[in-house]
């Protein structure tokens, strides 16, 4: 078939059409141990239980003083204190500063009554039970108040963020033993094709082993969500559409990775229309590597016929599929959502890139003398060789021609 | 102890300090299956075991013919080839085409003998058993010989390589169901500090729970590195020493995340002195936050004491321990390692630097119209709030003084 019947989309579009169609996650919750919760999308706003640190602390080495006894201390004119004891850290204050005492405190010990700042150890110097301050402190100075650090009943993290080693340090600090985290999104993968066998089967005449099932698997779970492989179908319609429909069944999300020829296209868009409706939504994207992607909706569950060529897959992973399972998630986007790593570097030859769609070289990567030169990997197909020898990609617009030797170019790099 | 009397040094100094002190990593390799690889490092040279695709091979859908049958072929005097049979996907070309002929065949199909070249349906239209081909093609168009994608022999991955998502692809391309990697590498880590207490306990006056081993223990683990977590000892040297001791000869580098005060510092520098040689490299970072931290090694093993402020951990974890967790992993360094994703944001206020430091000013972010403001994140100390509001991190090299409001500035996202 050629294309000119199928409908294409653009990529931005894509994104959206298939974003629009998915349910909610907001019931999809699970509580896990916070010490599992790692990598972990919050299900619920969390609210601070207590007040942080909880007891009037200091933030310094030094002496625990009333400030009004420092004021106008300076080099040339010291104040001197009688030092009446010691805070331990961990135990309570015991004891209470009077005017003209002072307490040896270290930094997160509990203030003790009658003092309001404390002095640094720097600024002191002690000659048996007397302290002498070379500088005058105020009232507050050097002191965290009981809810200074985190307010009881304050919104620490919002609904939708993932939590890192930060949030992870924080629920242990407030004492929050379990957190309500969103269901972790199961994708199905299969390949289909007369010609593929799986890796641990030498190739026959024609045949290619299985490459896309292996390298999208490992790129679900790069994405934070769980891959369950369904195999290899040939090139059969029934038992292409049993295998899908029960991975749409059993998924949240399903990606069958097309044999290479329009013949295989054709069959697995008529697979994705008889699974659910609304069916398929577009026959491509506007989009190298990656035009032949069939975009369809089954009964609120994304289902995706990716390209057979392997750097034509991820590609689209990248671009289709990870925004995607983003959302399927619960992950809120927030500033910096989606950015990929880059590098700048200069191309080594020019790439001429057609009108109306975006396409993305790959390039290899090399140092040449303090800057990093890229080099765009040409050739016939996008396969294994590709794969293997591609660091980055340069990202051309829609509307630019190519890109110019010599050119210095944002690589955003794959890994 | 003041300052003065310690030895401080610079980030870069600090990493390449650690860095010289790391044993060799090539003996310590294990064999994986292929798809337990992904995130491994690749612990020898990869060499393709045989040729890619390993037939000449059709890169369209459309024609296998003889080019010189094509030759001025055009719109206006077309070429016309009989039809004598179909290459089927997987299967061998049991044919051969001789002058005047072609053959039906699919992108991935194996090329029949005789053909030199294919023509892309969509030149051609197919009438009975007739084909009028509208554009010639050269000896070698849309077909891929049979190394062309991959050459046995080749260098296929190097050494010290991160197994993602293409090269596991790769790897089940070429059959490769085993791979050598690094062993991964093991963090201990444990906190001191006689206010310190676990998680799951209610502090007591004066009392704090163990921010840091959670926090540590998940930024461990995405640094791909298993994480042991030692507990909590407290200021008490004998038992530090005990427990250190033992988690250095567990693992492959050690961290000691101190209690608040300089007494507690002391100590673990001289449980770091006495548990091997040459022991403790520096006192202290120029690095702001972070300058509380102890360097070691210890027998050939890395081994630090970390501030006790959770956000400071965190900071000397991302630029000390990150670079050393990619070295004890077998990383080979190339373009882009340690880049971190960014975002161009503009300040909202002005914020000071002291000279002769590096400092990691917090920011958090929001969007305003179509651009991203970061707001510095100030206060008394890093603690709790302020990991759970910073979403990135704004560098300020040593001999910057500061930033000012309004300043375009680079914000590192923190994840």
């Amino acid at each position: 078939m050629a294309d000119d019947f199928l409908r294409l989309i653009h990529l931005p579009q894509a994104v959206e059409l298939l974003l629009g169609s998915l349910p909610d996650v907001d019931d999809e919750v699970e509580t896990v141990s916070s010490e599992e919760a790692h990598g972990r999308v919050l299900a619920r706003d969390l609210v601070a239980p207590e007040d942080l640190p909880g007891f009037e602390r200091s933030t310094m080495d030094g002496y625990a003083v009333r400030a009004a006894d420092t004021f106008g201390a300076g080099e040339g004119l010291p104040a001197y204190l009688e030092v009446v004891g010691e805070v331990l850290m961990g135990r309570p204050a015991d004891m209470r500063v009077v005017r003209g005492q002072a307490v040896r405190i270290s930094t997160g010990g509990v203030m003790p009554a009658g003092a309001d700042a404390v002095v640094m150890v720097e600024n002191t110097e002690l000659s048996g039970n007397t302290v002498e301050l070379v500088k005058g402190v105020a009232p507050g100075d050097n002191v965290l108040r009981p809810d200074e650090d985190v307010a009881r009943g304050s919104l620490l993290f919002e609904k939708g963020l993932v939590l890192g080693p930060p949030q992870i340090g924080a629920l242990a600090g407030l004492g929050i033993d379990r957190v309500d985290v969103f269901r972790i999104p199961v994708v199905g993968v299969m390949s289909t094709g007369d010609e593929i066998v799986p890796p641990g089967q030498v190739p026959g005449p024609g045949q290619v082993r299985d490459v896309n099932s292996a390298a999208l698997v490992a790129a679900v779970r790069q994405a934070g969500c769980e891959a369950r492989a369904y195999g290899i179908t040939g090139d059969d319609f029934d038992r292409l559409l049993t295998t899908s429909a029960q991975a749409l069944s059993d998924c949240d999300a399903v990606i069958i990775s097309g044999g290479s020829s329009a013949g295989v296209r054709d069959m697995t868009a008529g697979v994705l229309a008889a699974m659910g409706r609304p069916g398929v939504l577009a026959h491509g994207i506007y989009l190298k590597p990656g035009k032949p992607t069939l975009i369809a909706v089954c009964d609120g569950k994304p289902a995706l016929g990716f390209p057979g060529n392997p750097a034509s897959a991820l590609a689209v992973f990248r671009e289709l599929m990870v925004p995607l399972l983003r959302k399927l998630k619960g992950e809120a986007p927030g500033p910096g959502t989606g950015v990929p790593r880059k590098v700048e570097a200069l191309m080594d030859r020019s790439v001429s890139s057609a009108a109306g769609r975006l396409e993305l070289v790959p390039v290899s990567l090399h140092l040449e003398g303090d800057g990093l030169i890229a080099s765009p990997i040409l050739g016939k197909s996008n396969l294994i060789g590709t794969l293997a020898r591609a660091r980055g990609q340069v990202r051309v617009p829609i509307g630019v021609e190519g890109l110019e030797q010599g050119q210095s170019v944002d690589v955003e790099l794959l890994e």
